[in-house]
C-alpha cells in the first residue's frame, strides 16, 4: 500500500461522514411538528402517491437493468471478467436509484413541516427547506463518491493493481459501468418523473386556471395532488438522479484521464477524488450556514451558503493542484469551470429573469395575443442558446491552452469540469429546497392555512425558481464540458488517442464517412425532444379531458361540496408516464452501437460530438425559453399588463404551458440523454471495434 | 481552343435559349386580358407595392456592396487582380438580383391574368398562372449559367488559360466572388422579403381574421394589400434569389472539384456547366408541358412536368457521364441526388400533408387548447427533422462509396448535388406558380369575382402549397449536400486537402481549438434564426396596432363604407423589413472571419460543419412545423373538429401564426445563410491563413 492508497481513503470517509450527516439531517426534520390534522391529510396524500410512483418505476427499470446486465455480460470487453462490468451497472443504477429515494423520501416530509414552521416563524421554514433539500444534495454526492471508491477498492484487490498503473486502468474501465447504471436509471427518472409532474401540471392549469378560474393549488382541481406528487418525482427524485450521474461519470472518466497523464503525476488519478470529497465537506459547511437570519433575505442566506462552498471548494483545489499535481495552473483551469457556470447563470438570469428585458418584452407581446407571445419567446429563446456554447467553448479554448495543450490540455478541460462538479452538493441542496417550498405553498393553500402563513412560503417559493435556474445552468455547463472529457475517455478506449506519442488523437470530419456519424449525432436529439415533448403533449391531453370531465360530472366538484377523483389523476400520470419513458431512452443505446457497428469507432466518435453539439444548443433554448415564459406569466399576474384574468394574463399562460415540457422534460432530459449515449459508446466500444461491416 | 472550351460553349447557348423563351413567355402573358376595371386597380397596389419595395431593397444592398467590395479588393487571395473577384462579386449580385426582378415583375402581371382567365376558363388560368412561374425558374438558371460563362470565358482570356488545368483553376477562384455575391444578395431578398411577408401576413390575420371576424384577403382589412405585396417580394422574389445562389454556388464549387478530379477526365470541370445546361432545356420542355389538360386534374398537369424534366435530366447525365467522364457511377451519385430529394419530399408530406396522423393530431389537439396545439407541433416538428438528415446522410455515404470513395468519392457528393439541382429550374417554376395562385385569389376575392371563378383559383392555390412544400424539401436536400461540396471547395483552397497525395484531408475535431469551432458554429443558426423571428414578431407587433387602430380610429370600415389606409401597413412592413435584414446577414459574414483569423483554417473548417449540421436539422424543423400547423388549421377549416368559428379552429389559427415566422422567414433563410458563411470562408481564406492569431 502507497501513499496513492491512503490518500484516496479520503473520499469514502467523507463520504461516510456526509451520510451521517445525512441521517442527523433527516432525524432532525422528522422530530419536527408536521401541523394539523387536515395538513397532515394532504402530506399524507402526496407522500403515497409519490412512493407509489417511485416504486412502479423503479420496478420497470429493474426490468431494463436485468436485460442490459446479460448484454454487458455478453457484448462487452473483457470475456472473462464482464460480470465486473455488469455488477458496476448495477451498482450505479442502485446507488442512483437509492439517493434519489433518499432524498425524496425527505423532501415529502420537510415540505409539511417547513408550512407549519411557515406559521410561526418564516426563519424556521426556511431552515427546514433548505435542510431537507440538504439531504438530496448530500447523499447525491457521498453515495457516488461511496460507490466508485467501493468498486475501485474491491477491483484493485482482485486485480492486485494498487501499485500498478497499467493495471489500474484496467480497473476502472470496469467501473465505466458504474456511470451506465447511473445514466440509465437517471434517464429513466429524470423522463418518468419529468413526464408525470409536466403533464399535472398542465392539466391543472388549463383547466383548473384557465377554464374554471380556481387559483393554484386550490383543493377542488382533482389534478392538483398530482401536480404536488409530480414535484416530488419529477423536481426532485428526477433531478436527484440526474446529478448523480453527471457526478459519477465525470469521475470516472476523470479518473481514466488521470491515468493517461500519469507522467504529470502519480496522484493525477486519485485528484477526482480527493477534491470532490473536498467538496462534500464544502457543501456540509454551506448547508449549515444556511438558515433564517434575521437581518437578511431569504436569497442572501442561501448565496452565504453558495459561496462558503463555492470559497472552500477553490482552496481545496488550490492545494490539490499544488500538493498533488505540483502545477498551479490545473487550479486556474478547475477556476474557470466554476467561473463559468457562474456567467451561464447570468445569461439565464438575463433570459428568464424577471425584471429583465426579454421577460418585459414578452409579457408586453401578450397583449397582442397568445402567438405573438409564442413567437418572441422562441425568438428570445433561441438567442439565449447562443451564449451558454460561446462560454463553454471559451473554457475548452483556455483550459485547454493555459495547462500547455496538447494532451495535458486534455486533463486540464478534465479539470475545469471538476470545478464546476465540486459545488454539486450545494447545488442539488437548493435545487430540492425548490419543489420542498412549493409544495409547503401548495400544502398551507390547500388546508386553509394561506392566511396563517401569509406570503412567506411565496418569498420561499421565489428563492426555490431562482435556485432551480441556477442549477439548470449549472447543469448546462456541466454537461458541454463533461462530454468532451467523456469523449476523450472515448478517444482512449478505442485506441484512437495514442498516450505514449503525445500527438493528438484524430477523428477527421473531412472523411465523409466520419461527417455521416457526425450529422446523424446532430439529429438524434431532435428525435429525443420530440419523442419527450410529445410523451408530455400526449398525457397532458388526457389529464385536460380527465379534468374536465370530473368539472362536467361530479356534482359540487366547484362548489368545494363534493371531493374530486385526485386518484384517477394520480394514475393518468403514473401509467403514461411509465409507458413513454421508455422508447426515448432506448434511442441513446441503440443508435450509437448501429453505427458503430456499420461505420466504425471514429463514426461513432463522430457521432458523440454531433450529439453533444445538438444538445448544447438544444438544451438551453428548451429551458430558457420556458423559463422566460412562466416569468413573463409571473410578471403579468404582479399587475403589469393588465395583472391577472386579462387578455394577456390568459395568452402567457399558454405560453407559460407550451414552455412545461420544454423547461422541464426535454432540457434537463438532453442532459442526460447525451452523457446515456457516451456511456453506451465507452462500455460498448470494444466490441463495435471487433465487428465494424465497413471499417 | 480545345475541345473542352467548345463542349463548354453549350452553357450559354442554352443560356441565351433560356432567356429568349422568358421574352417569349412574357410577352405573350403581358397580350392576356388583364380583367375588370376593378381588378385591375387591386392588382395595380400590389404591383406598386411590390416595386416600391424591391427598388428600396435593392438600394440598401447596394451599400453593402460598395463595401464588401472594398473588403475584397483589400482582403482577398491575390494582391495584384483582387479587382477581378470584386467585378464576380457585383456582377453575381446584380443577375441574382435581376433574376429576381424578372420573375416578380411577370409574377405581378400574372396574377391577374390568372383571375381574369379562371373566369371563363380554369384550364387557362393553370397555363398562365404556371408559365408565369416559368419566367422565374428559367431566368434563375439561365442567368446562373450565363453569368458564370461570361466570367469564365472572361478571366481564361485574361490570363490565356484556355488549355491549362492549373490555370484555369486560378480562374474559378476568382469567380468564387460571383457565388458570395449571389448569396449575399439572396440572404438580404430573402430576409427582408419574408419579414415583409409575415408581419403583414399576421397582422392581417391575427387582428382581422381572429379578432374581426373578416374573411381572408377581404378588402376591408387594411393589411391586406400588405399581404399581397408580400407573397411577391417573399415567395416571389426572394426564392429566386435564393435558388440563384443555390444554384451558382454549387456549380462553382463542382467545377473547381472538377479541377482537382482532372485525372479522371479533363472534362470533369465542365461537366456541371454541362448537365446543368441539359437541365434548361428539360425545364422548358416540362414547363410547355403543364397546362390544363381536360382529363387531368391540375396536380397531375404539374407532375407531368416535373417527370418530364426529371426523365430530360436523368438521361442528360447517363450521357454526359459516359462521354465526358467515362464513369457511370457518377451517373448513379447523381441519381441518388435525385431520389433523395424524392425521399424528403415525402417526409415532408408525411409531417405536414393534409390527411396525414401527424396534421390530424395536431387539429385534434387544438380541442384541448393553444398551448396543447402548439405542443403537439413542436413534437412533430422535431421529429420530422430527424429524417432528412438520415436520408441526406445515407446519399453522403452511397455517393462517396460508389464513385470509389477517397478523393474521388468527394466528387460523387459532388455529383449528387448536381443531380438534384439539374431539377432547379422546373422547381422554380412551380413555386412561383404558388404566390401567383394566392394572388389571383386575393385578387378575385377583393374585386368581388370570387363567386364568379368559383373554386377553380383554390384549387391552383392548393396544388401551390403542395409545390412549395416541394421545393422547401428539394432546398433541405440541397443544402445538406451542397455544404459538403462547398465544404470540400474550402479544404482545397485553404491547402488543407492535398490533390496529389489522394489522402482524405484532415479536420480534426478531437483537437479542442477545432472542437472550439465546431461548437460556436454550431451556435450560429440559432442566434441567426433567433434574430429572423424576432424581427418578423416586432413588426408583426407593430402591424396588429396599427391594424387594430384603423378598426379603431376609421368610422365605417368594417361596413364597407370607408378605405382602409393600405399605404400605412405596406410602409410598416417595408421600414421594417429593410431595417432588420441587416445584422442577420452580418452575422454571416463577422463571425468567419472572427474565427478564421483567431483559431485559423482547421477551426473555420470546423465552424463551417457545425453551422452546417445545426442548419440541416434546424431547417426542416422550422418549415415542417410551421406546414403541419398551417395544414391544421385548414384541415380544421374543412369541417373537422367543430370548423371554422370554434375554439378549436382558433386555436389552430394562433398555432399558425406561430408557425408563419418559423416556415416562411427562419426556415428557408437558413438555407441561404449556411451558403453565405460558406462562400464568406471560401473568399477570405487566403487572408485567415496569413493572419491567425493562435496557428
Amino acid at each position: 500500500m502507497d501513499k496513492v492508497f491512503y490518500i484516496s481513503l479520503i473520499a469514502p470517509i467523507f463520504g461516510i461522514i456526509g451520510m451521517l450527516i445525512v441521517a442527523y439531517i433527516t432525524w432532525r426534520i422528522s422530530k419536527e411538528a408536521p401541523g394539523t390534522q387536515r395538513m397532515q391529510e394532504i402530506a399524507g396524500y402526496i407522500q403515497e402517491g409519490a412512493r407509489a410512483f417511485l416504486k412502479r418505476q423503479y420496478i420497470t427499470i429493474i426490468y431494463f437493468i436485468v436485460i442490459l446486465s446479460i448484454l454487458i455480460i455478453f457484448f462487452t470487453k473483457w470475456p472473462e471478467l464482464n460480470f465486473l462490468s455488469a455488477f458496476s451497472f448495477i451498482f450505479g443504477a442502485f446507488l442512483s436509484l437509492l439517493a434519489a429515494y433518499i432524498g425524496m423520501n425527505v423532501a415529502v416530509k420537510a415540505n409539511v413541516r417547513t408550512a407549519n414552521a411557515a406559521r410561526k416563524s418564516p426563519s424556521k421554514a426556511l431552515t427546514i427547506a433548505f435542510k431537507g433539500g440538504a439531504v438530496m444534495g448530500i447523499s447525491v454526492v457521498s453515495l457516488s463518491l461511496i460507490g466508485i471508491s467501493i468498486l475501485y477498492y474491491l477491483y484493485s484487490f482482485i486485480f492486485h493493481s494498487f501499485e500498478d498503473l497499467e493495471k489500474t486502468l484496467n480497473v476502472l474501465e470496469y467501473i465505466v459501468g458504474f456511470g451506465f447504471g447511473a445514466s440509465l436509471a437517471a434517464l429513466f427518472a429524470q423522463l418518468g418523473g419529468g413526464i408525470y409532474t409536466k403533464a399535472a401540471d398542465i392539466g391543472a392549469d388549463l383547466v383548473g386556471k384557465v377554464e374554471a378560474k380556481i387559483p393554484e393549488d386550490d383543493p377542488r382541481n382533482p389534478a392538483v395532488i398530482a401536480d404536488q406528487v409530480g414535484d416530488n418525482v419529477g423536481d426532485c427524485a428526477g433531478r436527484g438522479a440526474d446529478l448523480f450521474e453527471s457526478f459519477s461519470d465525470n469521475i470516472i472518466c476523470a479518473m481514466i484521464l488521470g491515468i493517461l497523464f500519469a507522467k504529470l503525476s502519480k496522484f493525477a488519478f486519485i485528484f477526482p477524488l480527493v477534491t470532490q470529497a473536498i467538496g462534500i465537506i464544502a457543501t456540509i459547511a454551506g448547508v449549515f450556514l444556511v438558515r433564517g437570519y434575521k437581518k437578511l433575505s431569504p436569497i442572501m442566506s442561501v448565496n452565504i451558503g453558495f459561496f462558503t462552498t463555492g470559497i472552500i471548494c477553490a482552496i481545496g483545489f488550490y492545494f490539490a493542484s499544488i500538493t498533488l499535481l505540483g502545477k498551479i495552473e490545473i487550479f486556474y483551469a478547475a477556476l474557470s469551470g466554476l467561473i463559468a457556470s457562474l456567467l451561464v447563470g447570468i445569461v439565464t438570469q438575463y433570459y428568464t429573469g424577471s425584471g429583465m428585458r426579454p421577460v418585459k418584452k414578452i409579457a408586453e407581446s401578450s397583449q397582442r395575443g397568445v402567438a405573438i407571445n409564442i413567437i418572441f419567446g422562441l425568438a428570445y429563446g433561441l438567442q439565449s442558446a447562443f451564449f451558454p456554447v460561446i462560454i463553454i467553448a471559451a473554457v475548452i479554448a483556455f483550459s485547454y491552452y493555459i495547462t500547455g495543450g496538447r494532451l495535458q490540455g486534455l486533463y486540464g478541460i478534465a479539470a475545469a469540469t471538476l470545478g464546476i462538479l465540486s459545488t454539486t452538493g450545494i447545488i442539488m441542496s437548493s435545487d430540492t429546497f425548490g419543489p420542498i417550498s412549493d409544495n409547503a405553498d401548495g400544502i398551507a393553500e390547500m388546508s386553509g392555512m394561506k392566511k396563517e402563513v401569509g406570503k412567506s412560503l411565496e418569498t420561499l417559493d421565489a428563492v426555490g425558481n431562482t435556485t432551480k435556474a441556477l442549477t439548470k445552468s449549472y447543469a448546462m455547463t456541466c454537461a458541454g464540458l463533461s462530454a468532451v472529457v467523456i469523449f476523450v475517455t472515448y478517444l482512449r478506449i478505442t485506441g484512437i488517442l495514442d498516450i505514449d506519442s503525445n500527438i493528438l488523437p484524430i477523428i477527421n470530419v473531412a472523411n465523409p464517412k466520419i461527417l455521416v456519424g457526425l450529422f446523424i449525432g446532430g439529429a438524434l436529439p431532435f428525435l429525443f425532444s420530440a419523442l419527450a415533448i410529445g410523451a408530455t403533449g400526449t398525457t397532458a391531453f388526457q389529464m385536460v379531458d380527465e379534468v374536465r370531465r370530473q368539472f362536467r360530472e361530479i356534482k359540487g366538484i366547484l362548489e368545494g361540496k363534493a371531493k374530486p377523483d385526485y386518484a384517477r389523476c394520480v394514475d393518468i400520470a403514473t401509467k403514461n408516464a411509465l409507458k413513454k419513458m421508455v422508447l426515448p431512452s432506448f434511442i441513446a443505446i441503440i443508435f450509437p452501437i448501429a453505427i458503430g457497428l456499420t461505420f466504425g469507432k471514429e463514426s461513432l466518435g463522430a457521432l458523440l460530438l454531433g450529439q453533444t453539439l445538438s444538445v448544447i444548443v438544444l438544451a438551453p433554448f428548451f429551458i430558457n425559453v420556458g423559463g422566460a415564459w412562466d416569468n413573463a406569466k409571473k410578471y403579468i399576474e404582479a399587475g403589469n399588463f393588465g395583472g391577472e384574468g386579462t387578455e394577456s394574463h390568459a395568452a402567457a399562460v399558454e405560453g407559460d404551458t407550451v414552455g412545461d415540457p420544454l423547461k422541464d422534460v426535454a432540457g434537463p432530459s438532453l442532459h442526460i440523454f447525451t452523457k446515456l449515449i457516451n456511456m453506451t459508446a465507452l462500455l460498448f466500444a470494444p466490441i463495435i471495434i471487433k465487428f465494424t461491416l465497413f471499417p
